[in-house]
């Protein structure tokens, strides 16, 4: 492993100087090897298939392992996309001429060796490995073993290109030891990786955050809120709540609490049950709301659990300050939402809730790097530092700052 | 310490969203009640001295220690100039519409509750509040237990402020208990605290890192190079590599290698040997520079020490590539520096090394928050993440996204 690691350092400063024009032609040429070996990767993802039945997987995580030829061109299309992105490396991201003279350039770089650690969809080992290619990065892949063959299967694909443009295959590898060992280990390694990014359940991202002494950008649970305010457009409201809970119940941008204004309730709750009844959301309501909705009551366990289902906590606040306050107490910190057409209290919300992304009079659904327009996401970072909320290609780099100066000497 | 932290979390919230003028206003008020305590100040201070002497510290240390007249009404300038800094909470660092007719803002603000861990020195714990103050944070400070009294002075003058004002004197709060124990508690205690801030010996920023669950922004140590190329100017060469090393040998910035490039050698060697020895500098070299110069013999070791002392490494090398080799082997990443004229090579070197800041024809003493422009420092950051080099205020910031929007739900 040891080894391994040294390797993968010293590519890293390979990779960090490769000229633009050269990432974006190997990874065009990737994507075209990964069409070029779609037979290759399908036979590898059967054994990967079968392995899974035997493990008796869910019927959902089978479906996430699945590879067929239209899964395995997108997966060779999101490469192409990543290979057209904005060069990432060497962006100017201030500069100034000091007192002394010196002209001072604050410049994007790549971080270094990058660590990430996923679970069962193979194409991630794809679209991570060309994220981190793209900023100059070297990637340690540490897939789940349910998806063993899959992953070993498109990384050698990668490589390929890499060793026939002689660089080194540690550029985008798979973490040789797998086990649970294997991750102990290299979350410990900040001599050799620079960054961790743990994606998984909240088990292995506690697991890594309590371990690691190599920095961590986590991408933990979501536990959001739609807080419907008194002066709540009430069409708008039963929209944005339908659409942030009945979307996709089960990513980490969809609501698990429903707010509303005690003021709005009488009016609202019927209508909001109408409609969730119409989706088949099973509704959770604490005791004031009871008395204008019969459904089951919710205890104060409902609040803090991000159900990931067509389950909905129901909860009635006096004003917007009750409302933040549960949010405090309650929230993640990753997408918060309010419906009001009230400048004051939109600006209040807007500036005290502490989450990565706070929305007035829009759906949390939105909470995506696609859709924030950053053309690839590597993931929604529940970090407050270095990278939070949606994280673009950009978030792969830090920066260091370069000084020119003709002889200045400091007295 | 757990109701502590609940209430300087809960605190969190009153600072984050304190207007600018008033931070202003109250942060003035800081620096006139430190003035006002002049004499408490140096009565406590005087306490910290004679266990200073009993403890035997030694008289550099005494010295850091030691508060007069002078030393507090520059703390006090020092909180002045703070609350004069442009306001660095709500910044809009980027904002556009999206796809969906979405406005987006990527707005600057507050961290949250910072901890900040450091030695002797007690001006640190008005500066660091103060910083964190103006930035929106809660401080929570952890001097050395040799200045506890000047330390516990200047956190009430500054609390008696806050009490003034209804706020939390949480907001800028000692840890209530200092002892190893209390340190360790905090840096797991990642529910309530953002950051850690070390800043001190290896060994704590070593203990911190390994242990923290807490983000940790490293004050590390700095071993930092001079790489004269063959096509450097001679006295531009000899001027930057004494300022380099004479000016503070005891600080992160100084030079403790210098890179002589073996074409320039026989001439430059023998310069710079009498230009060190007038400084009173010690000088240990390697085998092939030994042929030029008769100093001690440098041993391997030597090249991996920071000496904070007024004692240098000299090394030869075989062009540029050697020198980014040796630099990438032995750099702790602080600052480096090439004196060159020749353009491809200096090039080269700014974009290979991989530090926080590199240098061309200029001293790596200019590697700080002050000369760099930013007002005051918070410290030099040794991460890659975050915060990397010279640490404004604007460091003791992170960012959330604002999403406003008239109804829009994702399909």
């Amino acid at each position: 492993m040891i080894e391994f690691l040294q390797k993968a350092k010293a590519s890293s400063q390979i990779i960090a100087t490769l000229e633009s024009k050269k990432k974006k032609e190997l990874l065009l040429e990737m994507a075209d090897n990964i069409e070029k070996n779609l037979d290759f990767i399908k036979e590898q993802n059967a054994l990967d298939m079968e392995n899974g039945k035997k493990m008796n997987l869910s019927s959902a995580l089978m479906d996430r392992l699945f590879l067929d030829e239209k899964r395995i061109k997108a997966m060779a299309n999101s490469v192409r996309e990543i290979a057209l992105l904005k060069e990432p490396v060497g962006r100017v991201l201030e500069g100034w001429i000091n007192d002394d003279g010196l002209r001072i350039e604050k410049v994007s770089v790549p971080i270094g060796v990058i660590g990430v650690i996923y679970e069962s969809r193979p194409n991630v080992t794809a679209d991570v490995g060309a994220l981190c290619f793209k900023s100059g990065n070297v990637a340690i892949l540490k897939g789940g073993k349910e998806a063993f063959y899959s992953n070993k299967a498109i990384a050698s694909i990668l490589q390929e290109v890499l060793q026939k443009h002689d660089l080194p295959k540690e550029i985008i590898s798979l973490l040789p030891d797998s086990s649970r060992e294997g991750v102990d280990f290299l979350i410990k390694q900040d001599k050799f990786v620079d960054l961790i990014v743990p994606r998984g359940g909240e088990a292995l991202i506690r697991y890594v955050s309590a371990n690691a002494t190599v920095p961590v950008v986590k991408h933990d649970k979501g536990l959001c809120h739609t807080y419907i305010h008194s002066d709540a457009d009430i069409k708008m409201a039963i929209d944005i709540a339908i659409n942030a809970k009945c979307d996709r119940p089960g990513v980490c941008n969809a609501m698990e609490t429903l707010l509303v204004d005690s003021k709005i309730a009488p009016v609202i709750l019927p209508k909001l049950k109408e409609a969730f009844d119409k989706e088949g959301t099973e509704l959770r309501a604490d005791k004031k709301a009871l008395e204008y909705i019969n459904v089951k009551e919710a205890n104060e366990k409902d609040f803090d659990t991000e159900y990931l289902a067509n389950i909905l906590s129901i909860k009635l606040v006096d004003g917007v300050n009750e409302a933040i306050e549960h949010i405090s107490k309650h929230g993640s910190g990753h997408s918060e939402a309010i419906v009001t057409n009230n400048y004051e209290v939109a600006e209040k919300f807007l500036n005290s809730v502490d989450a990565a992304c706070v929305y007035v009079n829009a759906s949390t659904r939105f909470t995506d790097g696609g859709v924030f327009g950053f053309g690839a996401e590597v993931g929604i970072s529940t970090n407050k530092l270095h990278a939070r909320g949606p994280m673009g290609i950009n978030e792969l780099t830090t920066y260091k700052f370069k000084i020119y100066g003709n002889g200045q000497i400091r007295n």
